[in-house]
């Protein structure tokens, strides 16, 4: 058994996902087929990236994970695949596999320019169904990642934005907003352990003290936890906390100690 | 083969789903995992056993039912695994599993005490990752229900409101909007059947006579009818009841004879 | 391995879908499942036929591909399955196979009169559980068309509009909008051949040149390219020609020479 997994912008409605299972059911019969999400704003590298680096480690080994976040779909960036010591990734070169395949642990990149490996014939506008979805099924079947194309040494990356020290604190801010509201922050859990329990989280003109769990957070009120994805997340008791604080991707937030 | 479904108020744009079935397909290869919905609205547990409730008895014998809508997660509810006569349910115990998994054909109950078939570090805000999905793909693979904790007593229940009777008829509401807004009822087709063709349901200030299709709706009027799930329902033809009526969940309903 | 294909305007939303995958894994659990789409605008068949003849040309010879948009679910329109020289269809006479399955290809053509193969009991509203996932399953598992019904002469087609020839030029219109906001035409890369590169296409009081792919778009502007599926498209650069343009289903498209 070989797992495919996918990451797109295309969303659910229009056929296009259902078309890039097509060609890898026919060309990989064999696999099984993975939604990661199909709801990635349109064109949001970043969005893609994060969701794919947050996924791939909980797949099996040997996971071929394809992600579509393409922009630039038929102009200049190349379409790549990337093989790390524990999968392999599929999508343009334009950074949405670049926080999923961090630099310690790619083994080879090829440009995807052996096109015997896409659909014989290739559209301007679906990259997906034409040379992603096929070369994945062709990994996916035992294909050597050598022969999709020339190697090549570097790739385009995208770096999350490190939190900064400041007197008696850290600053940080939101990278992503889930569909609850609860809005993750680029501060992770080893950058906060200085602070520990008496931490407190200062965004949008409130404040939120550290909690166990969603469910220590009084009704109402705010909380700050250390997330699924080890960061710092503020949370709201069954409401959304991004709609509370007017709180979107960017929103700066600062952590300090009790006493402050 | 065995076969596991997901229930959820997680959606599709976060990663989620996704790294649920990375978890599910690493530990049980060999499982077909199906989507019921992920688009319950967040934290609705009724909504979610309703969904359960109607989807259930179409799957195999043996399927592994996963749901999770779980507010109180990290929190003192306890995560359990139901087995039935013909499937076993595995979530939280908040009444999410209750509707599908009434008493009479429960068999056992275990609390998932025993962290070794959980994830090796558990988060306080994803247990759908860290306890239920392992442990689904530990009964798919043929762990025993026993091996997963302690066994337990009791479960957490919810109850769909009963319609009352009513001098010349019945009083009930409205319990589910769906995507096309037609609005079931509580009303069973066995509590209806004294009513026979004579019935006429009162809603939102209009009436609807009985039809035995949504093609048998006049166009731009109201009908009632046994939905798939042998309940009544209201619905409009080619557009929403629900805008029509403002109807919602809890909206009353009165069926009365038609010499009324 | 026989894969079935699910077209829907279900949403997913409801449980529907996942009820649907409940019957087709009960008695077909060897069969691959694949989405196309459940989000077909509720009823709209035409929307539903595009999708389906998108998808169909990609995916496996003898796939059974299953389409349900059918507001007269439970009314005189028969449910039918059609064997083409590639594949299999079922679901509703009402048009929604019909650009999939045109003429020219079709072998064979039964009405499902055969009620063994649905299930036991048949409700009003709900066919894509009771007939055609049963009836679709029953294909993927090798029984013959002949067995489901009574042959049928002909089925309700559908017409894509053509483009008309103007002097200088074609008039076309939009016949679908994606999730991206481009917009696909009726115009053909066949029809417009002619015109080649010289082609202006004029739409909602704008004018765009032919370009070669979305990246070849200047910022802030409108392009015209062929798509996917081989029909002439107009697209924004990175945003949504839709909302620019206020365009939809129907808007009118004139393409005329540069020189004009």
């Amino acid at each position: 058994m070989s797992c495919i997994t996918l990451t797109t912008d295309f969303g659910l409605i229009d056929p296009f996902v259902g078309i890039m299972k097509g060609v890898l059911l026919d060309r990989a019969p064999e696999a099984t087929v993975v939604d990661v999400t199909h709801s990635i704003p349109p064109q949001d590298v970043m969005a893609g990236a994060l969701a794919l680096l947050q996924a791939a480690p909980y797949f099996p080994a040997g996971t071929v994970h394809v992600a579509v976040i393409d922009p630039g779909v038929g102009g200049e960036r190349l379409p790549i695949a990337i093989e790390t010591d524990r999968a392999v990734f599929v999508g343009p070169d334009n950074g949405v596999l670049s926080l999923a395949a961090p630099a310690g642990v790619i083994r080879r990149v090829v440009a995807l320019t052996e096109s015997r490996f896409h659909l014989p014939v290739r559209s301007a506008t679906f990259h997906g169904r034409d040379v992603f979805a096929p070369v994945a099924a062709a990994l996916a079947s035992g294909i050597a990642l050598d022969s999709l194309g020339a190697a090549q040494a570097q790739i385009v990356r995208l770096t999350i934005p490190e939190p900064t020290t400041v007197p008696g604190g850290l600053c940080g801010e939101v990278i992503h907003v889930d569909r609850f509201g609860n809005l993750a922050t680029n501060v992770s859990a080893e950058r906060l352990r200085p602070l520990a329990s008496e931490a407190v989280v200062h965004i949008g003109g409130q404040t939120a003290r550290l909690v166990p769990s969603y469910d220590a957070i009084d009704r109402g009120g705010l909380g700050a936890l250390i997330n699924s994805w080890a960061m710092l997340e503020i949370a709201a008791r069954e409401r959304s906390a991004a709609d509370m604080l007017s709180a979107t991707r960017g929103t700066p937030v600062r952590i300090s100690r009790r006493h402050d």
